[in-house]
């Protein structure tokens, strides 16, 4: 659960904006669908063996799953709104800097390409180019300087409902079994089979899409999965036992 | 739940590498602790309003951090290795492009320049300086063009293990009074208590941390708290009820 999501390699040039947006989404619906298989999915399990009722295992994965998926969505919301308001304060200091203080600017501008070996005289027409188009040079700051991409308009909302639905799809497939089937053993054993399957296919789309090999991606959602079952039956197990 | 990690401002100025350094960390703590003090306490919260018995809600609260805890540590350990590989196959074709295919690369400077109306003239210097230099070039390319940063080294063992850790131990915090106290209403009306008051320091010391306000940043993390917890519980409660 809680797919930790490193840095996407943040700053796009812009001739590739369009690409990202759509990876996103596809990030936010990653996000959203293995965290959603994973987490309700381990706890049923968890529970399925402990618990003899499985009304209480639905019980129990769907408030899971309202809270998770409230949490993430309206976490995420959050986050890129700060996101937002930050590259939007962030770029108004910006703005007032190159002005109020341009020769400090200037010398960030340097320092920016002497990280990089070039010198100041191989810099100084660059930073002329920049000078003349003070939109370009703020551009060219919270990119170089900050490292801050301007976040999509909108994408707020539409990150949290998406990551929150994603959530909320994911975690029915591990669920459905205890649903429908009599008998918690015989519930558990189909989840764990379809949920195992869902998450290999899952891994496998996802190692296409982020470029990493699909069969890896498939092999390590389905171990991440798995593990955190496999731990969460073992330890319901064993403090039921112990009770 | 699964806070939604954005961007955080990827790639820093080397200057600010230790900084960096500390802050993911930092943020590792922030992501561990904010899903674990905020979906063990939903769902317990949720359990509780529709289960008379704490033995299941803490059993169930086990069982969620067991599976939440080593889903998003071990989802953080393979995402934080593939950035690495990822790094270093992109460094080494970028390696090979300077080389085999100078040119292209060249033009490629000059396009990163364009971006910000810095124009071929202008920009010939700084690619002349480049050349004498080929590790900054990668460098360049690796940052400006691609936007990678060089991640951390063995930052996957501690980021799985700190983001594990932390959530593990948010997670006890709304669990205890299940454990302690006689009776499920009393157990949810102080682990309500506790893990308000606990969700608004966190919230407000991650608020001093991060740069954000601390007063907006504590409300932030109680009210999404709050919101799974109410949902869950509501939720429960109503399924409970129909069955």
């Amino acid at each position: 659960m809680h797919e930790v999501v490193h840095a996407p390699h943040a700053p796009h040039t812009p001739h590739i904006e369009g690409h990202f947006e759509s990876t996103a989404t596809v990030r936010d619906i990653v996000i959203g669908l293995s965290d959603g298989l994973t987490v309700p999915f381990a706890l049923a399990a968890g529970l399925s063996g402990a618990i003899a009722s499985s009304h209480i295992v639905v019980l129990a994965g769907l408030a899971e799953i309202a809270a998770g998926s409230i949490a993430m969505g309206l976490g995420g919301y959050l986050a890129a709104r700060g996101d937002a308001e930050h590259y939007v304060s962030e770029r108004q200091r910006e703005e007032r800097e190159i002005v109020e203080r341009t020769h400090d600017e200037e010398e960030e501008v340097y320092e920016i390409f002497e990280q990089y070996s070039v010198d100041r005289a191989s810099a100084a027409p660059a930073l002329a180019a920049l000078k003349q188009n003070p939109t370009a040079w703020v551009d060219f700051m919270m990119r170089f300087e900050l490292g801050i991409e301007k976040p999509a308009s909108n994408r707020a909302h539409r990150s949290a409902l998406t990551i929150a639905a994603s959530y909320i799809a994911g975690g029915f497939i591990p669920l459905l079994p205890y649903m429908l089937v009599t008998g918690n053993l015989a519930a558990l054993k189909l989840s764990v089979i379809i949920t195992l399957v869902a998450l290999a296919i899952f891994g496998a789309l996802k190692g296409k899409l982020v470029g990493t090999g699909w069969l890896r991606s498939a092999a390590q959602t389905t171990l991440i999965g798995g593990t955190a079952a496999a731990a969460a039956y073992a330890l319901a197990r064993l403090l039921n036992d112990a009770h």
